[in-house]
């Protein structure tokens, strides 16, 4: 099996064993899409560079504000989360989860994804 | 007491409730200091400006994400956490709190403090 194909089946496992995971995308440091798992209504282009964005000025918050290398930047909306993590070197995972979501989980399955995803890039 | 000495109080209050509370200011949405009280190595315009455009940006991204208005833009580094909520029109709110912090406890107390701010404001 080739990388995408690879990289694919690990976000769709994302979504799989957190059913209030709703969207799953892998974005390079440039916020382009290198894997991804979206609604069809939500706009790859924009979804990317925006993320991309806010990991990069989380990064130099938490530096300005000494909090030390940044985990994830989180956003809570009233209808659920937005994560965003360094997944390894140029590379950051986002996950999108509706209210009910437990933050801790969602990190903890982040974890093992960015593991497998360590070893498929 | 004018509405500086009042708000101060407030920022004051919210630190000496958490000890794991190391900094907060209140910040104009165009980035500028209304109150605050930063430890003297944090560079107020610099940390003004940087929480302004996360939380502008989080808002976008909770738009284009679908998870409705924004509540916080969280920033989870190694050392602690920075969190940013809006606090009224036009003010937004942000803590920087150390690793050993419970989000849970910095988010209810950040609510309590935003309801005196907008009765002050």
């Amino acid at each position: 099996m080739d990388r995408t194909t690879n990289l694919n089946k690990v976000l769709k496992s994302l979504q799989t064993r957190s059913p209030d995971v709703e969207a799953t995308a892998l974005i390079s440091d440039d916020g382009l899409m290198i894997a991804s798992a979206l609604p069809q209504e939500l706009d790859d282009t924009r979804v990317g560079g925006m993320s991309a964005t806010l990991l990069s000025l989380g990064t130099r918050a938490a530096h300005e504000l000494q909090r030390g290398a940044v985990q994830e930047v989180i956003v809570r909306g009233e209808g659920g989360y937005a994560v965003m993590v360094k997944a390894g070197r140029g590379v950051l995972l986002l996950v999108v989860a509706n209210e009910d979501a437990k933050l801790g989980m969602i990190f903890f399955d982040m974890r093992e994804a960015i593991h497998a995803i360590k070893e498929i890039l």
